[in-house]
């Protein structure tokens, strides 16, 4: 029951491991017609893509997705999606030969090694295997698909901090986002950035970050009264994902020290639904969307992968010492950007399905 | 697809609203043979209940548990979980009579009131209806069952921060916890959010907390590598509490300004599996328990319900303005402190049976 | 993972015992704004109500069912659901007090009540707990609320067969089916079953039972290619009633013994949509419906519960004799009639909302 | 929302259609450790592969299936299963180039194409797509890796009747199945059926069957009360196979035409549980496996592919005739065999993990 599929209405389920020869997604409940090609999705996959600056591992994948299913040529000469299962493939290309025999015996401190020894009694020590951030490919393809079912919605992400250093709204270009290696909206701060993850880069490293990313054009309703709650599937969709370990909702914990007053949402009439005059509660009252732009911040933790020996015990629970070797992401966070659009576009066809399901509209 | 369902393996389904002749809980899936009565589930109801302090709101409910099946008298006299749904009532007593029209007719800023039409077209007005708080007495019902499937695990939660005012964890002492009206293991903490929650009361205003919960003994592999990790379980079930906007695992949003090295939990060997020196990660590495404590927090907004008036619209889209009348919460998040627990409880009692399905153990 | 819960999108949670104080079911993800009330319901549960004739069990329970949860009198008087869990509930009142020794210390011959200690080592042996046919009350009432989704949709069933003595469909009369107490369209057989029922009655035997339903006004496009296959939920839930032995959509077993020739759906040209000349299919083409009526047959075996003794084994694994006390239905498929047509109900109304949430239709 | 997931701990997901590039499907919640290469796949395939003789299909399909995740070799040299997706690949290779011209623009009466089109309002018309016999491959696979999970259990299939011609079970010899090319336990039928199915192929007519399956060794307990019965669960597994249209338990129907008495399984005391004197529940006991054999019998129809021309419409609704031209099985049941066989083991193993989740057992 390790349950690798997500959704309820829009389904998607991931296979593979970092060192297998491929891995993958299998996409259930898509609407039809949609019109759906291989080239709608490479673009997220290669904005996620390593090996693209210093600042990502130096891994080498070309992340190719092959559509095998669930797609058809209709009479106006379009692919489009048929309804049924879609399964997507992404070849492992640069395994690396490497010598796996420190990480086999004995387990690198914050990495998942020891906890999958406990689980199962066994793992596939090749690059973390199942645990390795190469899993979130699988679900930057699927969120291209999920993007498909929810043209209404745009979607942006960017990093908002690095190792405590944070961006300064007022610098805030939405358009500086792609001119820099950090997905970075502040190009003073990226300018900061690009030494200090150097920094951590060359002394072996590495650093946190924090991801936020804003939803425009969700429409008032989407989400449900409780378990099923747009906050709270969006908490799970981001916390699922490696390194995550901590998830806001609009102001969040800021929230938490501010009075009613302070944090309030005050409505005016609008043309088109209410408007809003403040956006503290992040699109989201009672687990439903109102119609404001749903927000979200996401913390990565900084990557276990680091050069510094560590203390730590073997399988056999004989004290040792294991530092990571080889290529490795200083700043996994970066790298989390297109993963978390992926998840927001993921739930947010799920939601507008199950919304649709209830309600007929 | 309103999905009132929470978990997998040990699920319970909740319903009610605040003002409707009762709430309550179906628990599926629990195993046979446990010892349950009411007085193993009351005491829990008794933490979360209403009107025990002037903290808290003054709605008067006994919030009395009954258990409508699923238990059974065996031969040796202890009534036991036999295996079958386990329903769970608690009838409303105190829906005080009151003049709804204000709220029937114009949506309350922060509520869920906006959304609920906007999603139902229609609402049951009278307390909130389903988004009430309320509904959380079923959860804590439903939690107090969970307890019995995980005797291995104790749970404590507590606030550690009201309106910004944080407790100092060098004053932290749990038997403190049960002392004063704000679950608090700081007394000097305890002792100024007194005047504290006092002004905010006063003077019809309302304040933020942060709940934190920890749970010792659970035993290593419990989790899934994937979207059924422990963690982006725990975070579905803490955002899915009313007024919760952030939830952290660990340090959360510490780590995302850490390095790799600060981070770090290395490992010595220990007679009873690994002896961790640190515990960022909160017990969890890879969405799988680590057998350290499992650590969560948890951001409450303050209520919305104020007594200051706040500009908003009425159904019909004109400009209102509304204020909250009669009894409320100065402070929702202290009454969170048993509904963190439930959820942790429920959470973990899922996992433990999800894991024997999987492996045995 | 006792998976007491039935659905998809529309799904309903059943609870209670034979010999509790109440049994229920807990409706969820039913679209807002149907009109509901107890009094939509009770027909129902009148017509599979106990004790309404000499051929059916004399245990004398009202089965008045209450709505605690999930409706709202809206500003026109009229009470309609509100899109939140709708909870029923139904107290048992003729829980004959009774000595259950025997059935107690051991194990009555085809009934559940081996293979529950098997499972969960403890049961609740009064009047069969969880097992008892009294469960379906719910059912029936969770299925009156599925007929409100799906207004299109006309449910018919049947008994078309009691102790192997089928009707003839030459004598079919709808009329007929409220005239005679086994839901017998044919009046003939109505006639004979009369002396067959009251010769198993008075002798303590028992009979089984065939049951037709026909679904017509549901379109073409309910369903789904695969799992979720509308004939395959259907064959779920239609085997899932106590007592069921197997099932068939259209021609069923007969189609086996077919060619392909006979066995074809020939289709001609309507005004609305195709017209089939023939419907051996039983309006399911590759698990989606195709416009012409769903058709099933359900066979119910004779129950357990007769007066012969037979020979078991006690819990202890000694040899003894069993035989069944009390009031018993001597023919348990006449009241599967409402069951019957309250599980089509119920499948149809999650396959239209599963239907609208992939398609928008 | 088209479900293509079968099963709750134990689930498998199915995808691909006829001509695509490829079929797979994805297990998720398999035990670790578990020994698991191609090697123990494939054979199960090659029973069901069609061009073996002239009795199926002429199409020329390797069926080699591949292991692209979830299993990793262990120090000891054998590859085993670590707990993660497992995912398998089929290539489709003998995909003909044809003429679809005739199926692109008129529905085929019988089968999935009008049913697809009003549901989807599209479909791959291409060798019927996703509602192609092709799709129970995956189910093949994935029951191969079932099997490794429910080491205690033994299933045998076969064909009991084709074209309304039954076996004599006084002739049942199980070496026998292996030995002619209809999986019939009955040599003189084996005989009669070689005439009875060459002359529907020649004609280009069909035939249908029923497939009997057993699982010996099943322990009494696997089940639950309820919607997750055993024998509901088989009956959806069973139903949602392509082309079936009944299933029975036990006597099935026939027990709907039997009485109490004749019905009765009798227990007697053995040294290894009960020892039960009669088998008519077919080893299920309210939803429960009595630890008896578990039986089903399934009733296939004979495939609407025919050569003779049948009366049907095009897509715009205008009258036509439409026969089938090309490869296909005149007998549809014959290759049902190893899937129902899949099927049965794919229901067991998901039941055997959700009993040890509740029970610990």
């Amino acid at each position: 029951m390790s349950f690798n599929t997500f959704g309820h209405a829009f389904r998607f389920t991931t296979w593979g491991e970092s060192h297998g020869p491929a891995i993958g997604a299998v996409v259930d409940g898509c609407p039809p017609g949609l019109p759906l090609s291989e080239a709608d999705i490479q673009p997220f996959l290669d904005a996620r893509r390593p090996g693209q600056s210093r600042f990502t591992t130096q891994r080498q994948e070309p992340d190719a997705v092959k559509i095998l299913s669930g797609v058809f040529e209709g009479q106006d000469g379009i692919q489009r999606t048929t309804g049924t299962p879609i399964s997507l493939m992404i070849e492992n290309v640069d395994q690396r030969s490497k010598d796996y025999g420190d990480v086999a015996k004995a387990y690198r401190p914050g990495h998942a090694d020891y906890a999958y020894d406990a689980k199962y009694g066994f793992r596939d020590y090749r690059g973390g295997g199942r645990s390795s951030a190469r899993e979130t490919a699988s679900r930057v393809a699927a969120g291209a698909v999920a993007r498909a079912v929810i043209p209404e919605v745009q979607i942006l992400a960017w990093v908002s901090a690095i190792g405590g250093d944070a961006i300064d709204m007022a610098n805030f270009d939405a358009a500086e986002i792609g001119r820099n290696p950090f997905f970075c909206p502040d190009a003073q701060a990226a300018a900061r950035w690009e030494a200090l993850v150097d920094q951590a880069r060359k002394s072996g490293s590495s650093l946190g970050a924090v991801v936020e990313c804003v939803a425009t054009g969700v429409p008032a309703g989407w989400g449900a009264p409780l378990y099923a709650k747009l906050d709270a599937e969006l908490a799970h969709a981001m916390m699922g994902i490696n390194a995550v370990k901590g998830v806001e909702i609009g102001d969040g914990f800021a929230a938490a020290a501010n009075t009613g007053e302070g944090n309030a949402d005050p409505m005016r009439p609008g043309n088109d639904g209410p408007l809003f005059t403040a956006n503290h509660a992040g699109g989201i009252a009672g687990g439903i969307s109102t119609g404001q732009p749903v927000t979200v911040r996401v913390a990565f933790k900084p990557t276990s992968s680091i050069l510094t020996p560590m203390p730590t015990i073997t399988r056999e629970g004989e004290a040792t010492e294991l530092f990571t070797k080889g290529r490795h992401d200083p700043c996994v966070g970066i790298r989390g950007v297109p993963v978390v659009e992926a998840m927001m576009a993921l739930v947010l066809a799920d939601q507008k399905l199950l919304h649709r399901a209830q309600t007929g509209r």
